[in-house]
């Protein structure tokens, strides 16, 4: 009854580190709970890295070389928290396919390899979890996978981004330029030094990935979809969408139209009383439509060091349930629905389009009439001539498929002097 | 390999018929992934009940003898969505001694008899699951079971009335008198022609208990904690919190304090920034605090034909996955902690206090040097004649313990002319 598992450990940083943590603390409960001993025995790290003391007060043996993991037959269980794809991937593949189940936190790995790693894992009947990957300590990965299997989710909304909506709250709440949202978010440890990922909408956009496998078992690559993130966004747009009863947050979507799936990551406007409206600063938050429940929402820390090795020694603990089991090693979602696009005239939304164009009527009617050419009913929020003496509008349209909003965009890129400076989806209550 | 369940259901009401709706579309895709055929081939009904047409349609034997059900051994699981203690509790324990599964919404059955059935299946080698009686449509106690297992509970805060959050919601936002928002709420459907157990806070008391279980394996009983519910709340002390960054919520808390558990039903003081204040109208949250992860919330609806009855199909789900492991079938949760409480000395909160007393300032004075007397600090909020003479004061404490409460709130009750008309915990940010 009594069972030991082993586990090796890539990576002592903020989450490795918290995962060594935890699993002091935790371990004996988890043991009580499924009988089973989580014991990490080694950390991989690089040569130079401080550790000493560290792996001293938790009885681990500090290596330098991948194979001392993964070639260490006493190891049962690989943790990767060190990031990035290569090495991760390799050594995350070495390990599957020497038998040991791989926890891991990564999700640009998985966002972009996951196909192939599930496979591997598959193959070599052993368990790759990754609750962690995904809003760092909202258990959001387990709940679709095991709390939606009465259920069809129709569209997942996630504020999974901790640092851009730490700018954005703030850009609202203190009316700071996001210039200053962005310093004080690096001075807080939120944003890294560089915030590209964050920023531009990519971290969120791997996280997208994730989700969609798990909402509709279908496996769409970060190409396939729209990504824009908030640089650059404006103090003034957030300000008129908040006097229209909209917070302006940045979202990862996905959706089921029919038998397709569009995905999209791109500031848009929550209205007050949605639930995602509440996300505050570096929370997470990801909502979930369906047909039976309706609507739901998880809400949580999106990362940290305590959150996020938190996940990962759930992940763990579920791998010493499993064990005893007759059956293969249970795999985190399964997904194997072939990849088949929603289509763009299928997929409606309102949306917020704010222009700047010379300030000249006869502009703003050819805006006006090519509007109305594609069948596309608007009012106005604002219509006034700039600082720079050119005419800013902001309309608010009624719902319109992808095929209308692309084909206004690009008649009114094609107007002399005239540029859509922002364009946001309009989330319904 | 291919394996089926049969399913005897006990009610075809509310939940009832949307079990059997919800497996009818969702029995497909849970036999794909679990390898097993969930079929319910008997309900029983009320003679005279008129559901002849609905059984024809699902193929579903009508029985109204519980002995068909039970004493069926080609049944394997019952699902009791009846309601009420008596006669569940018999029904149900029937066919946990005959080896039957068991899926119930019933809180009331699981809260005041829970120990008891629980052992009952753990004797019989069955598992008992009743997701849907806490919460209705959000998975909580699962994620509780499963993603806290690396994790320390401290406190469970939940909005798990949707009645009473309807009411106080319509009260707060559309300046409805209690009366009117209870008329609405059973307008709606949402609350019983008997409201009692929703305004009195007894509905919520009971998934208190539960959520008390499934956070520190912990099993209070009713009657060892404070319940009071939103019977006559005043809109002025509503409108004065809100004044004051606060809506008033009906919370079911249950928290750690040192090795014991404080539990208590009642309205209390919720930040608007806090994520419980942004939960409107009939849906419900739980929001839970935990030394890992930190703050987490889950949002969804408490009540309804679909929402409730997907987590009892989810809870079918399980079954079925379960099915084949050579282990016993699993408990969904285990407590077997000892009942310990809180010390009350060790319990503080901040208070909202609304005082009515005669309008001489030798009795206000005598408050006053109570709350010195018993070190407790306060800042007035409010303090006028009313319309009847009376003088109205109101106060916020500052925090302070269970114990200096009570003691302040006998020594007012003991001034002559003197109630206390409203008293409120503050929940911390
Ligand atoms: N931090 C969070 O809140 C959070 C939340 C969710 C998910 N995650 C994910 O968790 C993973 C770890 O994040 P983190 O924040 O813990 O990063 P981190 O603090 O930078 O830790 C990573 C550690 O791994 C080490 N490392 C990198 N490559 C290595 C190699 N080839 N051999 C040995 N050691 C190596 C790093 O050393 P050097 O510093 O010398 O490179 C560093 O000490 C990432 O995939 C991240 O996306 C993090
Ligand atoms: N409705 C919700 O949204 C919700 C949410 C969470 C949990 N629940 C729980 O789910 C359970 C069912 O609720 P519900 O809303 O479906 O109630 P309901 O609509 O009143 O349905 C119960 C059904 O069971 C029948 N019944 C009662 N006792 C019976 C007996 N001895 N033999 C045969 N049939 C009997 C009732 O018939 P009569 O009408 O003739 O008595 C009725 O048709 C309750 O425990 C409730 O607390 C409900």
């Amino acid at each position: 009854m009594e069972k030991r598992l082993q586990i090796g450990i890539l990576g002592l940083g903020v989450v490795g580190t918290g995962v060594v943590e935890i699993l002091a603390k935790e371990g004996q409960k988890i043991k009580e709970k499924t009988g089973v001993e989580l014991v990490i025995t080694k950390a991989l790290i690089r040569p130079g890295e401080d550790k000493v003391d560290f792996a001293k007060q938790h009885s681990l043996q500090l290596v330098y070389d991948i194979k001392d993991i993964t070639e260490d037959a006493s190891i049962d269980v690989m943790v990767e928290v060190m990031g990035k794809i290569h090495p991760a991937k390799e050594f995350v593949l070495a390990a599957l396919t020497t038998g040991k189940h791989v926890v891991t936190a990564n999700k640009d790995l998985l966002a972009q390899h996951g196909t192939e790693l599930v496979q591997t894992a598959v193959k070599n009947h052993v368990s790759l979890y990754y609750e962690a990957s995904v809003a760092g300590g909202i258990p959001i990965l387990r709940t679709l996978a095991n709390s939606f299997i009465a259920d069809e989710i129709t569209e997942v909304l996630g504020i999974i981004n901790g640092t851009t909506n730490y700018m954005l709250t703030q850009m609202v709440e203190q009316g700071m330029s996001y210039e200053d949202a962005l310093a004080k978010a690096q001075e807080l440890g939120f944003a890294e030094s560089d915030p590209t990922n964050d920023v531009d909408g990519i971290d969120a956009a791997y996280k997208t990935v994730i989700l969609t496998r798990f909402a509709y078992g279908t496996d769409i690559a970060i190409d396939d979809f729209v990504v824009r993130g908030i640089r650059g966004i404006g103090i003034e747009d957030i300000e008129l969408a908040k006097t229209q009863g909209y917070e302006v947050k940045l979202i990862g979507m996905t959706k089921k139209v029919g038998t397709g799936v569009f995905a999209e990551v791109a500031p848009a406007l929550v209205p007050v009383h949605h639930p995602l409206a509440s996300i505050r600063n570096e929370f997470n938050g990801v909502f979930i439509r369906s047909t039976g429940i309706g609507q739901s929402m998880y809400f949580g820390p999106g990362a940290g060091s305590l959150p996020t090795a938190t996940s990962v020694v759930t992940d763990l603990a579920v791998i010493a349930e499993n064990q005893g089991d007759n059956k293969p090693a249970p795999q985190f979602v399964d997904y194997r629905s072939e990849k088949i696009f929603a289509d763009p005239k299928d997929v409606f939304s309102a949306y917020f389009v704010a222009m700047e164009l010379t300030d000249d009527p006869q502009i703003w009617q050819e805006i006006k009439e090519a509007a109305t050419g594609f069948a596309i009913a608007y009012r106005e929020l604002e219509n006034q001539v700039t600082a720079a003496g050119k005419r800013r509008i902001v309309v608010m349209t009624e719902p319109c498929s992808e095929v209308q909003r692309h084909q206004f965009v690009s008649a009114v890129e094609k107007i002399e002097d005239t540029k859509i400076t922002q364009i946001m989806k309009v989330m319904e209550e």
